[in-house]
């Protein structure tokens, strides 16, 4: 077991980054980063419509790219003592394919079709598409947006699929199926790519698609055509079964064994999602919420059968059997804005500096473009450390975090941000600090939530960016939330995760606790709750709740 | 007639200006500005307690200066053909005095103690005082703060004298009466000093300290004594009328008339506020509202006794019957915070450039300096000019006005502003117009009011700096009160309204409507609202109110 080693490949919204795991120590050997060509270039794209389109070339080449630049890394002999292989993506990510597989885009009369390629899950173009499935499952006999708290999204695989079907009649013609991202990388690695035969995922193509074992898979033929005859025949071909990611897909063909450098004895593990994968990879253990904290939050809770005892979670994203941890229910819940109102607050900031330095007599161009530069680059930092020293309610100001809407509790994509106690004294410093606290109210609404619905939370994971860049925000968010938060070590969360659940199907392991235990990187420090600072936040937080009641209810 | 020429002298915080006016034309033949010295030296002030205090020869070298400076500028005929001299200054500004009316600080052994120098406006030192006043003005029978909107502030003298007897033994046992500084300067030209006797101003020493003719003058004795039995005996000490500023105080001293290079021809008129004057001289008009639109704003109307009917409108700050023209009701209302609120959000971008580009690496410090400078002075410029181009109800950003608390409608000084319908896409200029929106649609709360109290308003003259500054600022006004705006073409309305009373109190007119006819300045531009963002601004107005109600809840 020793010199048996495991490949994560964890596919993020800008770049793909392999790593190579020693699956017996957890020792990382190797790591490399590819970034998305074509994407980097703006095709496909179109952001003013929230367009955000990828191509399937881009996702190949990043896997060949980055498991042989690691395996250059390592010494010879790792390559032929790799066993497994597993994938996270970004989702839903969802892509029209022919009768056997192929995603369009790949076929040369699709190549430039941006309708023929992976519709990236923040593309936001199946706003009025999401809209019709939620008015029409209000009204069915079976509410298939039971498990998604009752509002399906415009980010998901129907609402998308019948977005492009509208749009697009050469992709309408020639779409036999889809494969969500996380799916069709597995799927060609071991050549089942069948769109009835392939391994889906439990979360990617089971939640995300309004699948359900117990209501006998995707939602019924009948309701898939009263939103839209265009949906007529695609339940039949697409699946009725989906897969946890402790699934083999199968092993590596002799095609993609040569291409990566790798042998055929390579299993391939059932693919899902970046911040399901991320959550086992941060070690998460039951009633221990893993929070995924970076532009927003994606907070993923896996409890037992028995806590949950079959009940909805009211106004959670997501409640998915094994989607994390099989044999547990996973509990998808998440801030929609988060370190993002940081940036917006930054934005505002830079504005002075982007908008009247360029017009300073005094200095040379490239002076104003490093000065401004410079400015722009310090203003979090410095915003933090003056606002670390604004004691806790000194000032009477309090913000929303709904700068971007609010994902749970309660989905409401519509709500804004607001700021009052606001006087002439009211600095910059002290703003910024609201809207620190904010996001931290924010997370406590959702925590507070889980308990109020029967599941305990007793500590916090954090993971991501800010988790590791900011100790203010992360003790305010210790003292906010009253509970210990522990920082994942690893940068590269995701990545593990998928080596993980790599060594679980290659049979290194028998389940993912077994490989948690040895291949989890820990923990790089601790955030306790100051006693003091807890009970200061307590009617800070009161008032959040009332602003947020307030604009919530104009 | 046509060489009579009148003075008009308008103390402000900081400096004092004379103007010298042909009393036949209007014609503005000199002026002359006097920078208070000791108060520019940040002398017996402490900003962090909020005390402002100035010192009387501020007042008189000033007075001197100004007045000799103008008559330079003139033709050598001017002076002996002065026939009038009238002052308007900032209040309420006590002083206390011996018994001959000299105020204390020119007693050898007060010159330096603050306690015994006119205790400025925005002087702060004395809230618990007016907090006790208005507690036992409720209990008592007589509610004497009814007149001031039923809210004594502790910017007016009886909280003042009260709070300086308590503070200062020296003071207390050498206080024998007190003096409103527009009070004081025409008993000294006149040399009618003595306390009981000198001419006091019936805003000033009138609805400024309770008196009011109904109810016998100044509140009763037993209520001053249940206050503080240290005012005891100051109410017999002190008078029972008071006047409006077409009321003649008397002539020049041969004293005075020397040393301001005058006759003693020269009539010198009852002082007032230098809103009330700057209203005159603004040509106000019954039903048309004068603003007085700098940092804050002062908002000054006149209304009939038929109109008024002897009754109280709530919630504005005075209602003083001959305050601005004799023969009519001085309403006074304002916002206490307008040019001031967007002077704060400078200061928030401010922020960006002092405190990161001093850290620039390639820079000077003298370049450093000129680049901060000069970009912080561009700052509202610049805002304004994008915020303008930002169409009506395009974001949903809606702001109170509040961060400077209200003054009226209903004050409460207590209060907070703020902000909402923010977005991630939220940027500064566009902050920046709901901050001007939210000036202006504090401005309609005072004017609808004033309406629903059955004063009518028919249009608005808009004097001081922003008026004359910011065309976007006037015409979201226009806009938003669905009003004209008249901007008064002189900057030195207060001054041309204490020469049209000079020229009254002179007999060069019978009363002030005839002087404003013939010496008004006229206007300069007219803001007329356009019909279609009259309408788009009603749903942000009524947003408006639902923000301010739920902050004023809390």
């Amino acid at each position: 077991m020793n010199n048996k080693y495991c490949i994560g490949l964890d596919y993020g919204s800008d770049s793909v980054r392999s790593i190579i795991v020693n699956a017996a120590t957890g020792e990382q050997l190797a790591t490399a980063v590819f970034e998305y060509p074509r994407w980097k270039a703006g095709k496909y794209c179109n952001p003013a419509a929230n367009q955000y389109r990828q191509h399937p070339l881009d996702y190949i080449e990043g896997l060949v790219y980055t498991v042989r630049e690691a395996l250059k890394q390592c010494p010879p002999d790792v390559a032929a003592n790799v066993v497994g292989i597993s994938f996270d993506t970004t989702g839903s990510t969802p892509v029209f394919t022919d009768e056997n597989g192929t995603p369009l885009a790949l076929l040369p009369e699709f190549a430039e079709n941006p309708n023929a390629m992976f519709v990236l899950w923040k593309d936001h173009t199946a706003i009025r598409e999401a809209a019709e499935i939620n008015a029409l499952a209000k009204k069915w006999d079976t509410d298939y947006t039971a498990y998604e708290g009752g509002i399906y999204s415009s980010e998901w695989v129907w609402a998308k699929v019948l977005h492009v079907l509208r749009e697009d009649a050469e992709v309408r013609a020639k779409a036999y199926s889809w494969v969500e991202h996380c799916d069709w990388l597995p799927a060609i690695l071991t050549g089942n790519t069948r769109p009835e035969n392939l391994y889906r995922s439990r979360c990617a193509s089971g939640h995300k698609a309004m699948w359900l074992e117990q209501w006998g898979g995707l939602p019924d033929e009948k309701f898939l055509v009263a939103l839209d005859p265009l949906l007529k025949g695609f339940r039949e071909r697409l699946y009725t079964r989906t897969y946890t990611s402790d699934f083999r897909a199968g092993f590596l063909t002799p095609e993609w064994a040569g291409r990566l450098g790798l042998t055929t004895q390579v299993a391939v593990g059932v693919g899902a999602f970046d911040c399901h994968m991320g959550a086992v990879g941060a070690e998460i253990v039951p009633n221990t919420l893993v929070r995924v904290i970076g532009t927003s939050t994606c907070d993923i809770l896996i409890s037992s059968y028995n806590e949950i005892s079959g009940k909805l979670i009211r106004g959670i994203c997501g409640q998915v059997d094994g989607s994390v941890i099989p044999g547990m229910i996973g509990l998808e819940a998440g801030q929609s804005g988060f370190g993002d109102i940081y940036a917006w607050f930054r934005r505002v900031m830079e504005w002075p500096l982007k908008n009247l330095i360029g017009k300073a007599t005094t200095l040379t161009d490239a002076q104003k473009e490093q000065v401004i530069r410079e400015a722009a680059d310090r203003i979090i930092p410095a915003l933090t450390s003056e606002a670390e020293k604004i004691p806790i309610g000194s000032t009477h100001i309090v913000a929303t975090d709904w700068m971007n809407g609010r994902r749970t509790p309660d989905a409401n994509q519509l709500l804004e941000g607001s700021i009052m106690g606001l006087t002439l004294g009211s600095s910059a410093p002290m703003i910024f600090r609201a809207l620190v606290e904010a996001t931290a109210f924010g997370s406590k609404a959702i925590v507070d939530r889980f308990i109020s619905e029967g599941v305990k939370i007793d500590a916090i994971i954090g993971i991501g960016g800010i988790s590791k860049k900011s100790p203010f925000v992360m003790q305010t968010l210790a003292d906010v939330l009253n509970m210990p938060i522990k920082v994942a070590r690893s940068e590269q969360a995701c990545a593990f995760g998928a080596a993980m659940f790599a060594a679980v199907v290659a049979g290194v392991y028998p389940d993912v606790a077994a490989a948690q235990k040895t291949m989890g990187q820990g923990f790089e420090q601790e955030f306790q709750p100051i006693p003091e600072n807890v009970e200061k936040y307590k009617p800070l937080y009161q008032a959040y709740l009332k602003l947020g009641a307030f604009t919530e209810s104009l």
